[in-house]
């Protein structure tokens, strides 16, 4: 297999979405953009040694997940299983954190491009599975595959570009958060590794729907753990926030990751990356209607209230149902992707 | 240096064009398209020991040039050039390679994101470096760099997404040649191993006005070789060529590395990669207004007609000064870049 002839295979393989005037095989592609809407653009890799394993080495790589979720040096149970994933479930995960970025802008994905590095120990036929689930996940979200590059490289390396479109008035930001909103997550967190992390469902619908019915002043997807996506949003609101402890949803991976200790378990919801939920800000008189209408319409999701946007500096104040209490001692706080 | 701190450099140091509804720093950027226009997109990797070195290393690595130029196992004067390339030069043609996309379209480039993996060899002032050969040539453009993804990696790869715009009927295909159609070049081609690959200026302006004053038939950008990308366009046209071998601009670097020898030169500029020179086809009828057009214009940049479009399958049929000839042996007839 050549580049030449993989791009005939693709060519073949990839559906053609009505928004595409010019697809894969060109120079370039070529979009319609919707009158009226702003085109959301986000890019996100994913690469061998850092976010999975592809084959055996006598080096033990520093995986993303391993350095966001571990505690200590000894693999929890799930390891192994992260280390033997699918193609098909990179190729999905590929995609998925990207239409989970668009999903935290409120807009709706329309297409994407991927660049391929492509090492000699990755076989055509593994390749092929990774495409099968990365355009699995693209049909599913009606996402258009309209180009790439292909290169070769030492390892395996997925880089997805995004593009999705909303009216320019509905896009959710980071900035924007005004003391007295109300703090809202969906899903539960912490302990992604062990599996949410591959098989999550990227949030689009729900995001859609917040921004584009204006219940919300700000929003991002949790990647970096929820204390650290706060303070982005913090930081970009330039306000504080308080969060309290006994309404934080902690996922059963986060708990069977920390064997019954709870207060570990916590800590888990509080800094494991790669949650992709939805974490986001919401005017208190705004709250009743979303929680009423949240229910019909995402009656699988859950949506917690975990906190309170306040005045000042951006900085996180801790409370136990509803009491002022220390800043919990973590560990970890998050981690950086370098 | 994080991850974050770097976020933060790039947002103090990247200016933000004026279709940037939002920047650098959100979950995806938000961009304007102007009204009637549509989005042009096109996405190009650069990746350590495949189109540089960074680190001497034991092994000799295969480079990308190398492979696409290089005739026998010696190495030409250029090439420990190639090797010491500065990490400017290295940004500069991370994005170059991605202007050239959009030139071949005919399109004016807008904004892009990059997506850089980040070894542990590569130093912080190394990235600043990179990112100021990249930004330099981004402003010298007016495009706008929107957002990025930092990852960790084994190898340094950059991966440039641009995005660029244009009136629908405007935009310059690689089908679309007709039987008679006359075939030209920019610019003189092959050895770009020596210098030209990174030194390159996109041909921007010259996409822009050959497709905005409907002069072209199809185009693309020379980046896998003069016959192997008129054989895109043959493909993409369902039609031959005839090129006239005494009518090929030879490039000074083509003749430097093949020491006097002009058939050896000759083949440099049939099949040597990453010219990034435009090449399209023009309308009988229109050949004469557009030479007289394009010396005003571009009085810098050559043009020079080398062939026709001819009915029947995608195949090239040779001539010299006219005459019929065989077809070239050619030792090479461009490259793949698996």
């Amino acid at each position: 297999m050549d580049e030449f002839s993989f791009i005939d295979y693709l060519k073949k393989i990839v559906p053609r979405g009505r928004r595409v005037a010019v697809g894969i095989g060109d120079d370039a592609a070529v979009l319609s953009v919707d009158k009226g809407k702003q085109l959301v653009v986000s890019t996100d890799a994913i690469v061998e040694n850092v976010d999975f394993v592809i084959k055996a080495s006598g080096k033990s790589p520093l995986l993303r997940a391993e350095r966001s979720n571990l505690r200590d040096r000894h693999a929890p149970a799930g390891f192994a299983m992260t280390a033997l994933l699918s193609p098909e479930k990179i190729g999905r995960k590929a995609l998925a954190i990207n239409l989970s970025d668009i999903a935290a802008m409120g807009a709706k994905p329309v297409a994407f491009v991927i660049t391929i590095g492509k090492p000699k120990h990755i076989s055509e036929a593994w390749l092929k599975r990774f495409y099968s689930g990365l355009l699995a996940l693209a049909k599913k979200y009606d996402v258009a595959c309209v180009g790439g590059d292909l290169s070769g490289s030492r390892e395996f390396f997925a880089n997805v570009t995004i593009f999705g479109e909303a009216a320019p008035k509905k896009i959710a930001k980071r900035s924007g958060a005004e003391p007295g909103d109300r703090i809202a997550v969906t899903g539960s967190l912490g302990g992604s590794i062990l599996r949410h992390q591959y098989d999550f469902e990227p949030r689009v619908k729900e995001g859609q729907f917040l921004a584009g019915e204006s219940f919300v002043s700000s929003m991002i997807d949790i990647s970096d753990g929820l204390i650290q996506d706060l303070t982005h949003i913090l930081k970009a609101s330039k306000a504080g926030a308080s969060l309290d402890l006994a309404h934080i949803p902690v996922s059963s991976d986060a708990k069977k990751m920390a064997k019954g200790n709870s207060r570990e378990a916590l800590e888990h919801a509080l800094s494991d990356g790669e949650d992709f939920e939805l974490l986001f800000t919401v005017p208190y008189r705004k709250k009743t209607k979303l929680d009423k209408l949240w229910k019909k319409r995402f009656p699988q999701a859950p949506l917690t209230w975990i906190g309170k946007i306040e005045k000042g500096t951006p900085r996180i104040f801790w409370r136990r149902d509803g009491k002022a209490i220390m800043t919990p001692k973590l560990r970890k706080k998050g981690f950086s992707h370098f």
